[in-house]
């Protein structure tokens, strides 16, 4: 037991937390699963988020005298890649053994190409997107709503939420998504919903990203041109990783089996499946940094 | 003196807040100016510049003995007609003698037309628009950025950031508009503008909106699109004003005049100039309230 190393991966999201145990050999122990992690949107909330779903995966492993002290970690979260996020998660005191920050979407690119060299689109929350190519990264798209993250449900459900606004106001005729929306919401009252919604974050606005998405495969025309306009962005970033050299792109996340089904033939064939969850991107990350001979 | 009463008018909103100071006659004592007074945005940064406004008109008119708790005052506050910041607005415990709670939207209206009855819309910082006919009050549009508040300041400069963070990921080309705004910002490095700008409030989009205005003048294609979809939103707001049947309508703020040139004649037409600022109206609505026999 003394002498045996653990490695956790943790993939942090602006929804959910996964963590995933592993020992020296890369046998799956066990998985873990907790709240936003995202430090952009609530630090403190993340950093228990990542201690929750650790702490799952170390009780479900069900190994006597395991604790977090033990395990070899590589977190990856959004929104580290702006250096004041990073610094804020460099700087938690985690009590695992090591810990490695890196990028949701570093540990997401390793996980869905089995190897460091290739590109990956998320589109669950928020939408980002990075590239490594010859070893080099290079971020795209990105910056968190509402500076960028078009194309992710944040930006659908903030649309949708937009132009129902504006039919309350009686500035844009009703359609059938204005209708589903208040009923998701519960009220067509404007005060009531702007005192609700002032205050919304990404995953906030992300909750209402189904209601949009259900009324495309309705032809509402206003889900439509949202539609359109996510997809435009979300091509340009597809052609953009590929004219960086990405040898293979994925595109993951939640929303991503809609977008896929949208895109143009010639961008659906420069897609090809992730082959593994970012989660295990993350422990083959952990495993190459603090693996000892 | 003990008998006299002074009544002041507070005009509040996200770059600034406006005080201005009567006596009972209506004569002109003082004004005052301080920084921003949103409280959606930050409720004690609010209720700080609206105590320096005040500080500042008392001690410019130059009466002994005049201190903040003989004043009538009337607070005319972008945002209190969210239930939950009106409701903080009306807790503060301010020096003053006697408060009544506005929007900034109701005293603008007063001002404008030297009457109740009437349209207001606002387009500064933010964006919104009121229209009183027959004594019923219907705000129109705002919600706050990023909600709503289309053709705001806030709204222009978060567009033309917008675009530039797509150029700069090399999803867009470049326009002269990107440059200027880089230059604005200090830098064309990403991560450097991601990183202060991920904590923008509304004011800070509203600094790059100069930018952007003055683009569309020099033809910029990207800087003419923010214009077109700025101005069908104020166009549609204007007529839905005009439907409520209000009898005057006017536009004010910062951003007000450069939307006015850009209507169409029959909008323009719809359009009366504001007889007199905010402020004004804040005074008026002050001594309604609290004018003593």
């Amino acid at each position: 037991m003394a002498q045996q190393q653990f490695f956790l991966g943790i993939d942090g999201g602006g929804t959910k937390c996964k963590a995933r145990l592993e020992n020296a050999n890369g046998d799956l122990l066990a998985e873990g699963l907790a709240g936003p992690s995202n430090p952009v949107q609530n630090a403190d909330l993340a950093f228990q988020s990542i201690l929750d779903a650790a702490s799952e995966a170390v009780n479900a492993a069900g190994i006597p005298g395991l604790t977090l002290e033990q395990l070899s970690v590589c977190l990856g979260l959004a929104g580290v890649n702006v250096p004041a996020y990073r610094s804020i998660a460099e700087k938690w005191s985690l009590p695992f053994k090591n810990v490695k920050v890196t990028t949701d979407l570093h540990v997401a690119c390793v996980g869905a190409h089995g190897s460091p060299e290739g590109a990956i689109v998320i589109t669950g929350t928020g939408s980002s997107s990075f590239a490594c190519v010859n070893n080099v990264h290079t971020g795209v798209g990105g910056h968190g709503f509402p500076l960028g993250d078009k194309g992710s449900g944040a930006w659908m459900g903030w649309r949708g939420l937009n132009y129902t606004l504006e039919v309350l106001d009686k500035l844009q005729p009703p359609t059938p998504m204005v209708h589903a929306l208040c009923r998701a919401l519960g009220t067509d009252n404007t005060r009531e919903i702007v005192g609700e919604a002032i205050d919304y974050a990404s995953r906030d606005f992300a909750r209402l990203a189904p209601v949009v998405v259900n009324h495309v495969y309705k032809n509402d025309p206003v889900a439509t041109a949202i539609m359109e306009d996510g997809k435009a962005y979300l091509e340009a970033v597809i052609l953009r990783l590929k004219d960086l050299g990405a040898k293979r792109i994925s595109i993951i996340g939640g929303l991503s089996g809609h977008w896929t089904g949208w895109f143009a033939p010639h961008i659906q064939q420069l897609l090809s499946p992730a082959l593994n969850p970012p989660e295990i991107g993350a422990v083959v990350l952990a495993r190459q940094a603090f693996k000892e001979a």
